[in-house]
Parts: C-alpha cells; structure tokens; sequence
C-alpha cells in the first residue's frame, strides 16, 4: 500500500489537530512543575538526590505502609470476589466502612450512601468541579493551594477566584476575603484541611467560622481532607463535617495519606450534610451522573477497604505521626538557621511547610523559581517553588521523608545560601 | 448553633445546584439500562437470574482469570515498590510490555512511547473523545455501538454522527455511508473489533478498506480492540495498526476481556502510527496534558503488568477461547428454536450476539425495551435492548457465561416467547 504522507506527493491532508485547552489546563500542575526541575538535575554531581518537592513519601523504607494493608489487598485478589466490575458509585462493603469510619468524628452517623468511591482524591476533585461547573459559574480557591483545582476549573471553564490564608495567623483563611470575593454565582469554596502546601491545622473555631461565612453566602464547603489526621501539634484534626448542619460539606479524601498508599489509587466524596442540602439541590444526583461515565478504582481495591479500615491498629498511624512531627521539628530547625528563608508558622499537620525567600539576602537570584532551577542543579536538592501553589517567592519544603535524608537535604540549601549570599 | 433551613425561618437560600448536562450524558449507558432492567426483576420468582446484559464473566468459575495474573498482583503489592504515584502516562516496564506485546501482530515495533496506561478502556475512551472535542469537530460512530462513546461525546460537546453496520454483511462497516457522513470537520471515526455489540470480527480486507477510507477522509481510525484475540470463527483477530502506515491509528485497549479481570481497571492507548502523523499534529501532546489533570490505575497493577502479560501462557487464552466458541455455538442454535428472535450472523469474537425481534410474532409487546423489561420480570433473565446500542427491535445477548447457565436462559426466552406467541 501507498505510504501516507502529510505534505508529500500525495498532498496528504489530516483534518484532526490537539485540543489546546488540555495543554493550558494541565500546565499548572505541580508534577509538571517538579518535572522541569528534575530535567535540571546535574548528571555530574555524585550524590543522591533529595526529594523535599512531592508528597510521596511511600519510597522510603520507614514510611512503608502497614502489612495489614498489604495482607487486605492479597486476600482480596485471591478471593476472585473482585475481579468484575463495581457499581458506579463504589461497592457497598467500602462505602459502609468508610461511612463508618468517618462517623467516628462527626456528631451525626453517616449512611454508604453517603459515600462516593474515586480514583484517588485527585478524581474527587475532578468530579467536585465537573458537577459544579456551569456557565457563569465560579468557585473560590485558596491561595496558596493545591493547583490540581485550577488545571481541573480551567478544563471545565469553571471561574476561579482566590481567597488568601493568612501567614500571619497561622494560614487561617481571611474571611472577610471570600466575602468580598461571593456574589450570587459562588457555588462552593475550597478549604485544604491539613494544609497543603502550609503544614497548618484549623482550629475547631475557625472551622465553625468557615461553616457561618459559607452558610451567609449559601454556598458549600468542599473540604479536601486528603491529609486527615495527619495532625501532630497543639490542635486536634477537625472534620469540616462536623459543621455540616451549618452548611453543606462535601469531604474530599483517600487513602493515599494517612496510610502512605498513594499508587492505590482509591478515594471518596462524601456527602457530609445532615439536612441533605446537597441532594434536594440536584448535586448527588450530578455526581453520580458524572461517576456514571467516568473511571472506577479497582474493585478489588475496593474489596479491601472494609480490612485496611477495621484492621489497621493505631500502632501504625502514630508511629507515622510521631515520625513526621520528628521530621517537622527537624525541618523548622533547621530553616532557622537558614538566613534567606523564613516559616512563618511552625507545621503542625500534613506533610509540608511554606517558607518565604528573602531575595535580598541572595545575590543573583531572580526569583523562587530561578532558586528552585539552581537549587537542582547545584546541590540535587527539589524544593518546589511557591509559584506552582499561587506564591511567589515562597517554597514549599516537604518534610515527608527519611530523617537522615531532610537533614542533608536542609544542609545542601544551607550551602547554597551560603555560596549565593549577598554581602549586605 | 443554629440549623440551616432551606426555606424555614431563616429564609436560608443556597446558590449551587446539579449539572443537567451530567444527567444526560449519564442517561444513555448500558449499566443505566441494566440497572433499570434489574430494578424489574421479580422478587417472587425463586429461580436464579441469568445475566445475559453485560460483557463481564469474570464471577462463573469456568472463567477465573489465570493465577498467573493474581500472583503477579500479589508480588507487586509484597514488593512494596509500587506504593508510590507514578508518572501520569504510566510506568516504563508496563509499557514497555504492552509495547512488545502488540509489536508481536504488526509490521512494525512500538516503542514504549506510544502506549499511555488508562484506567481501563473507559478511561481510554473519555481521553480520546476528550482530545478530539473542540468546537465544530465530529466524530463517526458505529450503529449499533457502544453507547459510552455517545455518553462522552455529549458530555465534551463533540458532535456524533453514525454510520451503519451492516447485518446482511456480516456487521461491516457501511464505507459508502461513512463517506457521506464526514467533512471537514470529521476528525475521526471508531472501529470495535471484535465487535460489541455484533460479536462479528473483521476481516483484514476489510480493515484495510476503512484504513484506504480513513486516508482518503483525512481522518484517524479509533480502533477499540478491548475484545483483541477473543476471535474464534473463521476470521483471526487482525489489529487495525496494521493499517496505521495508510490512515493513523490510536489503539485502545485493556486487560479487562482478555485476561478477564474487568474490575482491575488497567487499559491503554496506543499510537498504533508509524508515520508518527498523531504526533505531529498535536493529538500526542494533547493525550499527555489530558493525562496530566486525569486519574491514574494503581501504580501496582501497573508493576504485574510485565508479569502478566510475559508469563501467561496459551493453556489460558485457549481454553477461554474454546469456551467462547462453544458458548457461541450454544447460543446460535438454541436462537434458531426461538421463533420470534433471529441472527443475522453466527458471532465470531467478543462475548455478544445482536438478534432482531420479529414483534409481529408476539402478543402485547410494545417494542424491544417492552421486552426485556417482561422477560426481567416473568423469566429472570437479563437481556439488553437493542435500543440502548442504537439498534431499536434488536437485542444484544451475552453467551459469555457459564455454560448451563446459557441454556436455561435461552430456554426461559423461548418459553416467554411461547407464552407471549400471537396466533397467526
Ligand atoms: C491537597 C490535596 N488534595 C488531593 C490530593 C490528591 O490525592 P490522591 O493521592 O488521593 O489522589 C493531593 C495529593 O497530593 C493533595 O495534596
Ligand atoms: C466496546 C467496549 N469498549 C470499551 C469497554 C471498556 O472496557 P474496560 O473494562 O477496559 O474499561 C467495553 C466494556 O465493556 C466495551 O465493550
């Protein structure tokens, strides 16, 4: 046969072409980001790279996950129960534990059908947008956030605005903002509870006072609980749900966290509103029509949850606790004596800490990126910069790994600033 | 605190509400259908019921997967290297693996680089419409079909045009039709082979028909393989990617069929496209910033993958093979004793067989829809009208089940047809 050819003699013409808008949406995301720092690694430098850019923390031998978790899913596999494929929405046996397990923290008792099962927090956003955009629409985020909720408005044309958490005061949210910011197309806000990138755990009160702001502008609460119970300083983790009969909560989670699973791929929406808001409104109904043509985890993941829930013990989760508030007072020690970059606030939850450069201290370096390009290069160190969270001229440093490895790694940006400081 | 009302004292007014276009798009799945066809089951009726509606046997016996693939999960899971993310376009070995094996039937090698991981075929298919949806485009489908395509198409509002399969050829595609339907704006049209919902194979003259078409239109050829090598009449399964030097090609597939293991969400896309046309125009990049903001399977599943796919042996595929055939046979002539139901052709690949209804033959039957929702209630066998593959008065029967099971089913439908018989 004739070879095609696009522009040769047959003056072959191909009539399909890429969709931009999927360049646009996915350029933002923090995994592109630490892509293009990991491209300007030095192939030349001897020493081991530290990762302090993602919070992946599952590679290193002291934050394996718990055998019990490992032993759920074998016997899973090798039950051959869950090799179809599952309802829409989730398995019931999953739904009814997570349901159970959630209820444990709120004042009131979850149903399964309370429960939606995702591909991972990540699809749980993506639904959450999905069902919430629509023409005129917006939605407000915080800033610094996580930008996975800005690539999936951009691709759903869903507008964004942003509401600033106050370093000042702890990354609490600047109410007074999100009410400047509401009009009458607000359908919901964003809060990240334990913070992502902050490292910050909202007080009970302040909480309360997001529900009383969100009820004011009749808008929902989407609370991305991705790092629940990854608390470790002076203030308890607190559902957002609790407050749901003030205004609809919906609570975004996984298992990707809290039991260092992330490539598990298995996660939940669930409707935490007791007054059920949120399904006279139409939206269970559009979550489940969006989960009715979208990717399922695996059932047989799935088949698991109702062991890993009942069956881990809390031996694991507070040796992970007590391992990430070790690595947390390593990393905010160690940032002290770091001239050029501050922490405003001690991280007291999830897996990271936002600190702030001081260029002035910094010769010949232009900006948090620019910092984070030569940091990579010159001492295999990945810092994300804070750029890709909405700030710029912070970083985020994840404190998420090997003790041993932060203290290097906090060392080498040591060095750096060393070697770059300016004489003042 | 006080309780948020919705119209109580407090005159409490919520901005949000659900997305109608999810509800539509949602509307027209196969499992929407059966869900409605199970709700209609007779709970009277003693009896087991027989689930001839879906493309999933992986809960009889007679079709447990290989423990090849189990044990490939178990390693996977023990090894615990696979906990983490992994890249959005999936895990080098698990690509380099579909790459190899695909290579097997085509005249040319893949690289990994052409194979991106999905979560299963689904997923495939939400990409592939995605990437192609920009306003003005359309897209060729086949009637009947597989109605997610239609589900995606109006959810990314691309436009669907349907050119026939023609049950008097043996279910090929109507080329003359498919000319007359594209324009400029045609960007691509989708082949199912072996097909769902005919059960019939192309031939490799008749592929390089569509592939010639394809190339004369300036459009690609979607070909979904997920049934690949379950062929088992006269025809051999040939991979449209054969073609891809005369019309490029994205090959989409999953483990879900062959390995019979639907629930374990783990499928591709290839660019099945030696010119490397797909890249060039922008349709590769698109696929990866799609990718970027989308879920991901389990970095795990990823990992067996390489097992699975090297050390499965032909004991497995043959044996499913000959159970297929077998169950096909089964099914052809036990539809020959059914007067009302006919065949056009004896199915050859996938796990289903399209009959058409001869309603002059019954009593009080409205249409296809009628039917099966009669024969849920009286009979307890599930069957998918024809209506919900495009297809109005046709049904789709699955003979992918337990032998015996078959039997019984085929012989409550003809005992429904004797009861419903009009006398003529
Ligand atoms: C704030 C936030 N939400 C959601 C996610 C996605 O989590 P998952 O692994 O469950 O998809 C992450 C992952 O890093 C996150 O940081
Ligand atoms: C034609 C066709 N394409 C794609 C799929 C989806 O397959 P998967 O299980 O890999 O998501 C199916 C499932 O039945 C199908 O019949």
């Amino acid at each position: 046969m004739g070879e095609a050819t696009e522009n040769g003699s047959g003056q072959q013409k191909w009539r399909f072409r890429g969709n931009k808008d999927l360049t646009t949406a996915s350029a933002i995301t923090v995994r592109g980001v630490l892509n293009m720092l990991k491209d300007n690694l030095s192939k030349d430098d001897p020493r081991t790279v530290i990762p302090l850019g993602h919070g992946d923390p599952s590679a290193f031998p002291c934050f394996r996950t718990t055998s019990t978790a490992e032993d759920a899913i074998v016997d899973s596999v090798r039950s051959a129960k869950f090799n179809g494929y599952s309802s829409t929405v989730g398995i019931l046996p999953a739904r009814r534990a997570i349901a159970e397990s959630l209820s444990k923290d709120l004042p009131y008792a979850l149903s399964p059908d309370d429960v939606f099962l995702t591909v991972g927090c990540t699809q749980s956003m993506e639904v959450v947008i999905s069902v919430l955009a629509r023409p005129g629409a917006n939605i407000l985020l915080p800033r610094p956030g996580f930008p996975y909720y800005e690539a999936r408005a951009s691709f759903s044309k869903l507008e964004v605005r942003h509401f600033d958490l106050l370093p000042d005061n702890g990354w609490e949210v600047d109410l007074a903002g999100v009410e400047k910011l509401a009009d009458e197309n607000t359908a919901a806000m964003v809060i990240i509870n334990p913070g992502n990138p902050c490292g910050n755990v909202f007080s009970y009160q302040h909480l309360e006072k997001i529900a009383e702001m969100a009820k004011k502008l009749g808008i929902m609460v989407i609370a991305d609980e991705v790092y629940d119970h990854l608390a470790f300083g002076s203030k308890p983790f607190v559902p957002m749900g609790v407050f749901g009969s003030i205004a609809p909560v919906l609570t975004l989670g996984s298992i990707s966290k809290r039991w260092i699973v992330p490539g598990w791929r298995l996660g939940w929406i669930v409707t935490t509103d007791p007054n059920g808001i949120l399904n006279r409104s139409g939206v269970v109904e559009s979550i489940k029509g969006f989960l009715n043509i979208s990717a399922d985890p695996a059932t047989f993941i799935q088949g698991a949850i109702p062991h890993i829930f009942e069956k881990t013990t809390d031996d694991f989760f507070s040796r992970i606790i007590s391992i990430l508030k070790h690595t947390a007072d390593i990393c905010y020690e160690m940032i002290k004596e770091i001239p050029c970059i501050t922490c405003p606030s001690k991280p007291e939850g999830s897996m990271f800490v936002m600190v702030k450069l001081n260029l002035l201290m910094l010769n010949g370096i232009k900006d948090d990126v620019d910092f984070c390009l030569k940091l990579a290069k010159e001492e295999s160190v990945i810092v994300l910069p804070g750029t890709a969270v909405g700030l710029k001229n912070w970083l985020r440093v994840t404190f998420a790994i090997e003790p041993s490895s932060l203290e290097e790694g906090l060392r080498r940006i040591k060095a750096f600033y060393e070697r770059h400081a300016s004489k003042q």
